[in-house]
Parts: structure tokens; sequence; C-alpha cells
């Protein structure tokens, strides 16, 4: 171990085979955690080469269990996010793709810091289970194209060794680090193509647009030596996505566009992912087809129904996705207001998502549990026109006390100005494919 | 600590205190093992400020005690080698210029690879004492100038615990560690001026000069920003110093170059690092003057007499260094051969430290035992003339057997040329000094 760590300090490339020796032996208990974490420090300052970025990815994969669908009989197709505040367009997609044929197997994340994560909110539905098994997730994958679980220990134990260790030696920001991980889980869903939404912004881990492409194009690239269908988006998160931040309200936020309707820019991303994961996974010919093939299965009803069934399926309470203010819901409104009037020229998104957190809606820790009922609803997005004492959000929380603390960082988060902003940010800044499309 | 990781990952300079408290924390056992690997490879890879430097040294060495010689009535000096084949001046240079009226309180180490250490050589003295109290040293420093001991555990625990981590993750090699682990443990001999010699050439651990001057540079200033008078003399190691290599063998050429004879290279080399320290330590107002002590001092027969009562104070044998006969000695002689005549062009060094090492004369590993009585004795050095079938150098071992990889090792070591070499390396490459002398 001594000198494979020599050699990646020294700026060399370890062979497939060293790597694999890493991770396998990290894994069992036989390289001690400082002899792993130097060499994670020489990771970060050195970087590594596509063929070493595939071959750790390839060793965290196959370090735990690779799910066999191919019981399936059309194309596996999954969406990842890097993450951001009010980001729900996984439970939009998975009904949505799955209603046009292809299926969705999707393990998920929680939230952790400012972002959201998809099990939370699907857990703010009454009886839905996250914690299928994998037989039980075959079953509902079969019945209605989709279902949503989490991780479970089996998958990647790698990854989760190694983040364990990364978290507490500084090693977690390193594109290489960052990508081995995603992919190592979301390649153990045994999908044939995966569209990355990779976020870049104020409220996104990656808040310059470089940063995201660099990651992206790894990640592209990493999942095309796989022998996986790839895209990237390279979305905008310097806002909120939709007008809901909270677990229970973006839930119905979702279903708002499931039946058509939702917020015009959660609505605009959620057709242009799904339009990916059709011409991905080979169900239309372009991506234009593939959106207007998103759009007419929002409008039939189908996608909907397909989120309805998959709900039911996993345990939960149907009468709250048909009647949305059964969700959970925190009755107590603080209104943050505009101390002067103007444009809303900026959002620092991750103090929305910090603020919500605050509330309880979020976690510090991965320990922690969150309330599913409470999160602040968005009037004035970037470039809207406010007037004084005109409110920019409201709290949904449970006292004026507990949303203090919101309360005060929201005011900060928004900045207004005299004149409106000379841009607004563009939804999608680019797509990161390897042909013309 | 993860802050203070991710600040020197990311090119930061850490401020004294947060130093001290990795240093200090870590000595406690309050930082784990996995962290201080991480902040490690990141000072490898991304360096230090000479303040850093600094720092770290001081926060070392306060980890530990520091002696207090302030009682002694002159100034305190004394040189540190950075390792080299053959490297035995310590023995001659701490009685030589103990009878010039400086004090030598010197602190020595053991050999490790393929390089001697002092207290093994002294150790082939049967009796003498390398283990001696703090109490001990001050009594046979103030009764004859100088004592030489072995590190106590007291001395720089913080360097011991670091190093041994260092050690096992791939950063050891690293100017800015090498000089605070050097320079913590110097510096707690209580001396007032320190003369390095800092080795460069096949048999050196620092193989290009530019290194070699890099971390002497290094080491200077840190001595001096502590306040003590500092120069570093680069030389060279492209072969054996002087003629013998082994313990006992070593320790007859010191009492030889005491006596006024020895070979010239490391006649020279003794003369040149006692004048730098008469000088440093203010007891010559030129390094020329220095050496003209240092001569005087060697032919009066005051340096060998101050030689014997060292060995006497520290319960070595006095006897066997009135007839170094009776030193231990390795009976088997094997001759190794010129395969053609020609000159010497070449001495692979560091194999012939390995060729030592092999006989027992040296250790691979920190626990292992060294044969006092093994060694070799080099008749042919760079530009020598050989003939066809004479003797380059001679093995001093146990039987033929034992001598067979050794000899292997020299016969590989030694590079013939028809021709003579162009250049003969010079003995003294250059000397670190502030100001001009």
């Amino acid at each position: 171990m001594i000198d494979l760590i020599r050699k990646k300090r020294d700026g060399g490339a370890l062979s497939n085979a060293e790597i694999a020796y890493i991770v396998d032996a990290y894994t069992a208990g036989n390289i001690p955690d400082y002899q792993v974490a130097a060499w994670l420090m020489a990771v970060v300052l050195r970087g590594m080469t596509r063929e070493e970025l595939a071959a750790l990815t390839h060793a965290m994969l196959h370090s735990g269990e690779v799910l066999d669908l191919s019981f399936l009989p059309a194309k596996k197709v999954d969406k990842h996010s890097t993450g951001g505040v009010g980001d729900k367009t996984s439970l939009v997609l998975a009904p949505l793709v799955a209603a046009g044929g292809l299926y969705v197997p999707m393990i998920s994340g929680r939230g952790l810091g400012h972002t959201g994560g998809t099990l939370d909110k699907l857990e703010s539905i009454p009886g839905f289970r996250v914690g299928l098994s994998v037989p039980e997730f075959h079953r509902v994958l079969k019945a209605c194209g989709t279902a949503m679980i989490g991780q479970t220990e089996k998958i990647a134990p790698a990854d989760r060794k190694l983040y364990a260790l990364r978290d507490v030696t500084g090693t977690v920001e390193s594109p290489n680090l960052i990508c081995a991980s995603i992919m190592s889980k979301k390649l153990a869903e045994g999908t044939d193509a995966l569209v990355l939404d990779v976020k870049t912004g104020s409220g996104a881990f990656m808040k310059k647009e470089e940063d995201a492409v660099f990651l992206a194009e790894l990640m592209v690239e990493t999942g095309e030596r796989m022998g996986k269908q790839m895209a990237a988006l390279i979305t905008n998160m310097d806002q909120p996505l939709g007008r809901m931040v909270g677990n229970a309200m973006e839930v119905q936020e979702c279903i708002d566009v499931l039946h058509g309707g939702g917020p015009a820019d959660l609505r605009e991303l959620c057709l242009h992912l799904a339009a990916w994961m059709f011409y991905l996974g080979g169900a239309t010919k372009t991506v234009a087809e593939g959106k207007q093939r998103s759009h007419e299965i929002i409008a039939s009803g189908k996608a909907f129904d397909r989120f309805r069934q998959m709900v039911e399926l996993q345990g939960g309470d149907v009468s709250v996705i048909d009647d949305p203010s059964r969700l959970p819901s925190a009755d107590h409104r603080i209104d943050v207001r505009a101390s002067a009037a103007g444009y809303v020229a900026e959002i620092l998104c991750e103090q929305v998502g910090t603020a919500c957190v605050i509330l309880g809606g979020g976690r510090e820790r991965k320990e922690d549990s969150v309330d599913p009922a409470v999160g602040i609803v968005i009037h004035k997005k970037i470039g809207d026109k406010a007037g004084e004492n005109e409110p920019l959000c409201t709290i949904h929380c449970h006292s004026d006390a507990q949303g203090a603390r919101a309360r005060k960082l929201l005011e900060e988060s928004y900045k207004i100005s005299a004149a409106p902003p000379r841009h607004k940010p563009s939804l999608i800044h680019r797509v990161i494919y390897k042909e013309e499309h």
C-alpha cells in the first residue's frame, strides 16, 4: 500500500489491479484508515486519469450487490441529480417515464445539509415504504414500471466506508472521488441509461459552472466506459426549483406537475429530463420527440396514475395523493417581506435550503429526523418585481419562535435592487453528450 | 481538524496556533491517525511556508524535554549529518571540538537502511553506554566537554509518533517534514550552534544536489528563526567517506584520524566541519582560524585524549581505544576484484551501504541488531587506477557463504572505465551560511 500511496503522491497512475486492491482490501478491513486517508489526499491533489477513475468506480460498484434487472422486457433508465433546493424532479420523472414504456429503477438518497432528498419527500406520504427488499423492489418495478427505494447495506459498501473516511479527512471535494461515489451507487441499479442533472449556482454543491461541467464530463465518460448510455444536463440552481421547499409541500407541487400544472421552471426541467431519458432509453428517435411524448403522457393523466399506483404498491396512503390537502402540514405562517420596493436581483439559494433545515425539514447530521410538514413557499423569484412590504416567501412552521431563525436567514437571502436584473438565469445551461442530438 | 486539513489541501498557510494544536493534540492522542495522515499528504504536496515550518519544528521540539545546558561555562555546538556510507565524522568531531574549549552535547541516531549510525559505531566499543540518564549526560559533558547519547523517550515524542505515521503513509519524502523532524530533535540538545553536513550523491538520501541545497536552506533558516547559529555544508556522498564501512572498522579509522592519520577525505571533512563548529561557537574569528586550531589540537594529541576520556566516562573499555586491534573483528576475508584493468569511474555508493547491511553491519528494520565486527575496506575510490584482478575492496565477514550476496552487490557497484573519469567528485560542494565568511 505504501508503494501505491507514493506512486499517486508522485503523480503516477495506478493500474486497474492496484486500484481494485485498495478498494477490496480497505472494504475488507485489511488496510488501515490512515493509509487510505493519505492516498485519498494524494488523489485530491494529484487527480486521476479517466482510466483510473473507471477502475475505481468499477471496484466500488463491485464491492457489493449489483441488481440484475435483465428479466424486465424493456430498457431501464434513471436520472441522478447532484442535489439542490426544491429539487424534486424524481417524483415526476419516475412515473412519467415508466408510463412511457421504460423501466425506472430508482435508488435515491436522503437530504443532507442544505439539499433535500427524494426519500424524505416520499416518506411525507403516510405509509410509504422506501426500504423494500430486492424481491419487493422487483415486484413493484414489474407491476408499475418504477419503484423508488433507498440504498441498501449491500449496495457499494466500499463507497460507504470511503465516504465516511473522506468526510473526516477533508477529501470530499474531489471531482474524481465524487464521480466514483455517485456512479458506483447509481450503476448498482442495473440501469441501461442514466441522465445526470448536474446543478450549478448558489444553491448547488458546485457553485461554478466550470466545476459542474468538469464533474459532468467525468461522470458521462465513466458511465460510457462501463457500457451505459449517458448524458448530463447542466442546470441552474441560483434559486429554488419550483415554488415549494419542504418535503410534503414538494410532493404536493409534484402532484400539480403530474396533473399538468405546477410552476413553469419545474415543469420545463421535468419535461427536458424525461425527454433525455426517453431518448437514451431508445424509446424515441430524438430528444424533441421525447419531450413531445412527455407532454402527451402528462396530459393523458397516465403519469399521475402511474405515480398513484407506485405509492399504493409501496404501502403509501393513496387518499393523500388524491387529496394532497391531507398531506402533513404546518399551520403557522410567517411572511418574509420586501423591505423596499424593487426587483429580486439575487437569492442566496443555499441559505434558503439551510432555512428549511433549521425549521426541521432537513438534516444537519445523518442521524437527524425530518419534519415532513414544514417548509417555505417561494413567491418571488429572480427578476420578479416586489412592492414594499410585499411577501417574498412564506414560512410554514409550528410557531413564531420556531420560525425566527429561518426568517432571518430568508430575509438576508433576498437581494432587492431598484432596477430589474440584466440577466435572468437560464434553466438549462448546456448538455454534455457524446454526439450531436 | 477537518478545517485545518482543508486549509492546507487548498494551499493555505496554517497559523502557529493551528500547527501547535495539531502537534499537541496528535501527541496526546486526541486526533486520529487518519486525519493526520491526510494533513501530512497535503503538506507533502502543497508545501509549507518558512513560518509554518518554524512553528511545526517549535511545536515538535516542545512536545518533550528540552535540555537546559546553561550551567555550562562555554558555548554548546553540535553537528548533524543527513546520513551516508562510512560517515563517521561525529566520533572525531565531538572530542576534537570539546578539546578546543566548546561543549558538544551530541544526541545521535542508529543506522537504518544503507546508512550507518553513530550509536552503533560507539557500541562496538565493549561496555560503551549510549543510554545515559540526563544527570549522567550532564556529568560526562561537564567533565570532558562532550557526551554522545541516543535519543531518549522524553525528547520530541511528537516526532516519534509523526515519523511512525509518515513511514507507513508515503509521507517521508518531504523536505519540510524532514527538516522539522531533524531540527526538533537536534534543538532539544540545548545547543547554541549547529553545523549541518547535508550529503548528496549516490549514497545519500538526497541524490540530487539541488534537493540537498533546498533541505539545507530550510534547516538553516529554521534554526536561525529559533535563535541558533547555523551553517550547512553540502558534501559529497558519491562514494563511501574514508576507507572503512562497518561499525568497529569505522571506530578504528576515527582513532587513526584522532592520531593525525587516516584517509585524506575523512580527515579533510572533519577539519572543515570542526572549523565551522569553532567559528559558529565563537571560539575563532574565522573559519580558516578554526581549521588551523583543529589541526593543532589533533597534532597535540588532545583530541585523542578527549575521546579516550569520554569512552571511559561512558563505561567503554579504554584498552580497546589504546589498542584498536582489540575491537571486534571478523576474520574471514573476501576480496572483490576488478574484472578488467582501468579506472574507477563510479561507485554505486548506496549499494555499498546495503552490502554492509546484508553482512549484518546495519539494519533493514528498526528492530534488527547489528554485528559490530563485519564491514568492508575500500581500496579503490573514484579515479583510482586498478589492474585486472586487483582488489577493489575487501569484505570482512565470518564465512564465504555469509559474504556471497554482499560480494555480488559490491562487484556490481564498481564501474570501471578504460579512461580516467574527467571529474573526481569534490568533497565539499558548497556552504550555506547567511553572510560572507
